[in-house]
């Protein structure tokens, strides 16, 4: 209810503030019996961490994560798992300049409003640092999903769009650039955008899109949680996030009918795939892709002017360590999201029929 | 669990095909006491209705409902809401010709594949007929949500955008063209370019767009279930749309932090709005925005290729009674769903804080 | 949350009160392929009407019910299947004596503060014509299970109570008498006492036992979701229901432990039953067995002082057509219960292991 | 889903195994603003320790509960309360004796068929170890809950029973004898006699019984989720419970309904209480009264004969540190269990009317 869980069979539910003593979650539904590679998780929280290069935020967080239950000589039990990722770096900040004051397009304002109160600390709850619990369990629901493949690169950095369709890129590159993005000249271009941002105490959005293969067919529910409604759902959840779209997306609406259906080869398999691989809310088996917008990260190096409690003006000062662009960490967390979502669909589709 | 669910306390279940005996649901956690305008409800029913202009499909449907519950000398009782629409014109058609085929980029191949066998008649549960039930719930939402203002208009049709901000328009003539478009000028060009194409057997897609205005501080929970999250889902879980954003959307990519902040007034307003009037997935107390991609629908007149259940080719031709375009149907159940997320978040808002 | 649903995979919905215009439900998750006997689950609501024998109430309702999707050639389409018993016996009393006045031990006065005001007909929604419903839904859940083997029976009425073991009965005997005490001596006794109490305008409670044979291994899940704690909630939410006790129950707390454990045969099942079919929550193969508590029916055809809205004392007349004992009624309802639990902790096995 | 969760808006999920690293939990829904008594919670885990007594285990656990979120200034934040409990003790036993053989009347043989394999030490997730978590969370809503007054007691040990009734009784004096029975007599007797017991090496079974005072008119939802329902469940949820009876519970069977029906008095409270402060599933603020039966646990000291995975005869000896008797042990998770059900439903209650 109060929106810390994701999922119904697969199901994480976290907890944790940016700077309280750690964050952590709790796995359910994860069926017994699956041999979990804990280097394969850790390593995805490697991707999210923050101080990995020269264009992320620089603080400094181990990331590791404590796994406390549900798993037994190597291999999970089909009871919850539960976790932890100690905040190591918590106390070191002074926060006394913003404990009354609101940043513009951040969350105090509204929490203040909504709780009465709020942990000031580094946005406490409303903090992108929660996201390394998606990125924990998200690991976990990639390793159940077997041969599935998901994919997560960034396609764009403010102007800077990736002008190659999917099957114009090698995504074994996108680890490659510390932008993630796995085109080489688009990534320097990126890179140098983002650094230049930066030096400007300025920030910049971006898009992540993500290619899903070998998705089995019939992942999905009709109507309310239609496949892409729930991906929706996840991707619009990542902090920063403006928009989602699958498929033919935004550009579908300039198309006919005729131009836009997928006509079926003798196999089952589409010769267009303007439904993104899903069709009336459920998987096809063929490839699911989709877009997501970052807009540019609210905390800025630059001073700005605001209000504080009593609606009084207030210069405030950026302080360092923020993310001058966020895609680059974000597409551990597109991924996770998405492992989520098609992780709790496939155990959901084994009770779809007798 | 299997997708027919809406909500958590304001919770919306239904059931129906589109050529059974009816179309129902149930509207849990209403609150006792609330005075219903049963012809408010039929009304928002009316403007879904099939056959009600010229270019939207001409299948006859009355879409009178029927209240069997939870309601009791005018006031909701805070007992579940039962409600029915009779199908009145489900006997009249023959499906046999899609019995066993497969039409492109409908839901008939993935069914197929998830439950083993379909019912076949009119696309069964994944017809857009379904949500004549979330107008029912999404019009006793609105009368819950009080002041709250839900207004949605039809924004695009194929390559036929309206130019204007919605501080330019006068929604309230949104009802005056049969496209629900709230421009006269945009309303004709896409009602003549709607016909052409349903002349020509095709369709076109299009874009709706809404605004909430007079929504209360604080509706939104942190972290999966931020306010723009279940928009999101609620939007994308109505058939044919690919896309969604809100506020500054995929355009905010393109900007930079200090751009895109929202600087505060004195009164906690902000001088700007790209944040759509969230944030950090709660509601600020500004307008919220966003914008909805429908794809053309994939229901031709023209006859097509495809295969059926043996993979072997046939031919299908179209059978009348279609909607050449989506969108001005769509307007309001994008209302509906809105009014079904805000109302919902409107009663969780209440349990918030001591 | 409101209280209207029940189950997670297999879940039942329902609507309607007693003097509404019909009750009807929701039954989601069903598998779909589940070839359906539209005639049994009549026959169960048959088990459950008013007026089927002497010595339950006279109230004249058909119990028909009307299928309205999710059945497609006779078989579950994975769909919700939406159902109605519409009230033919609804409008012929007059409620006004009770308007305004509370009946001792009824839900009037706590209904009348939980909401503000009540449907006061025949006690609206919290009259026990809601079960109806139930019966439904459990009749497609037996349906479901197949070779399992739910069973319930009268075992007390009053001090009146069956001194033989389950093991002594003939349970095809149950539905012999109308009390559906399986044994026929004492399903007399019964039937006398019944009709002396109704005779005396008074009621008396009882005690439905029910056995469950063929249970797989492995259904139920640990922690809050213990097997036998659903079966609890599951019995304690049928009307006028006092108390639940499974295996050795209350006389369980006489014993030591090395009496009360069963130990194992060498195929894993085990020499005594005092577990009652179930270990840590969870099915072991062995029969299941319970016990429910039913108080005496609070509406009395004798005449009692009582309270009105303000305060004031006044005197109510009791009116016909009521229950002198329930146990009879109520074991169709037991039966559908227990079919609901194990439907759904059924589909939840489908996913412990991989 | 998988049975780790309780509750729907104040809502525990828990995760852990006896002998993990240790267990933990989520408290998500408590209302920002709660001022956290922590020493309060902690001494009602005290009440839970084992090595507290003579009477019951002594594996040494120092139960010291460490919050990691949620709370900010003393007070609650309204974000997800996360807390851990390390098992300080858990490496130090040789559990090789019980790998491949399956206990009587334990969850060893179940979890074997539900997981396909068991984290076989100490019981792993269906140990009793578990409910620490939920005398945290119970410990939390109990300061919710503000004024309601919530005591457990024991009220029979094997054949002892205590035979006044709860106004006779000064339940201040429950936590004087560590049986935790009020009268200073029978707490004697039954210490005596849990002793003998534990010196047979045998166990006893047990009744705890339960009073909560100043409950609020209109807690508990009609229809599935009556309160009585959702306490039973509790109730049914702690490990080897096979009973409860709530109200005049199953010697209400022998009643009739003109004894049994609660006449009012004018000022809306009840001249008796056989329905035990809840009439329709909903408080009707008189005093809620229950009982619920223990079994005798399963472990014994006694050596047994039993099976392995093969079915082969192997003989256990058991080995120390169970309780002879669980009941006084039990008596603050039935009161935080109790805590756990009161707190959602008066969550609920502030939305059931406009």
């Amino acid at each position: 209810m109060a929106g810390n869980s994701f999922g119904t069979l697969f199901k994480l539910t976290t907890y944790g503030e940016s700077h309280g003593k750690g964050l952590g979650g709790i796995i359910e539904g994860c069926p017994a019996g699956l041999q979990l590679d804990l280097d394969a998780i850790q390593k995805d929280l490697d991707r999210r961490r923050p101080g990995q290069s020269a264009i992320v935020t620089q603080r400094k967080e181990a990331d590791q994560v404590e796994f406390y239950s549900g798993i037994f000589e190597g291999k999970t039990t089909g009871t919850p798992i539960g976790f932890l990722i100690p905040n190591t770096n918590q106390k070191s900040r002074d926060y006394s300049h913003i404990k009354d004051s609101y940043r513009p397009s951040h969350a105090d304002y509204v929490y203040d409003h909504k709780y009465g109160f709020r942990d000031y600390r580094g946005g406490g709850r409303s903090s992108a640092r929660e996201t390394v619990c998606r990125v924990v369990a998200g690991a976990v629901a990639k390793q159940l999903l077997g041969e599935v493949r998901i994919q997560a690169y960034v396609s764009q950095v403010g102007d800077l769009a990736l002008n190659k369709s999917v099957n114009e890129l090698d995504l074994t590159q996108t680890e490659s650039s510390p932008t993630r993005c796995p085109d080489p000249e688009t990534a320097m271009e990126m890179e140098h955008l983002i650094k230049k941002v930066r030096k400007e105490g300025d920030t910049i959005g971006g898009v992540v899109s993500c290619l899903v293969q070998n998705v089995p067919i019939g992942l999905g529910e009709p109507v309310f949680d239609k496949l892409h409604a729930r991906l929706g759902q996840a991707m619009l959840s990542i902090n920063a996030v403006k928009g989602f779209e699958y498929g033919s997306g935004f550009q579908g609406v300039h198309m006919k009918g005729s131009e836009h259906n997928d006509a079926f080869n003798a196999d089952g398999s589409t010769k267009t795939n303007y439904s993104g691989g899903i069709q009336g809310g459920i998987s096809n088996g063929m490839d699911i892709y989709f877009r997501v917008a970052f807009k540019p990260v609210a905390t800025l190096l630059q001073g700005y002017e605001t209000i504080d409690r009593e609606g009084e003006s207030v210069t405030l000062q950026g302080k360092g360590r923020h993310d001058p662009c966020v895609v680059p960490r974000a597409v551990p967390i597109v991924e996770a999201m998405t492992a989520l979502v098609l992780a709790d669909f496939y155990l959901l589709s084994r009770v779809s029929k007798l």
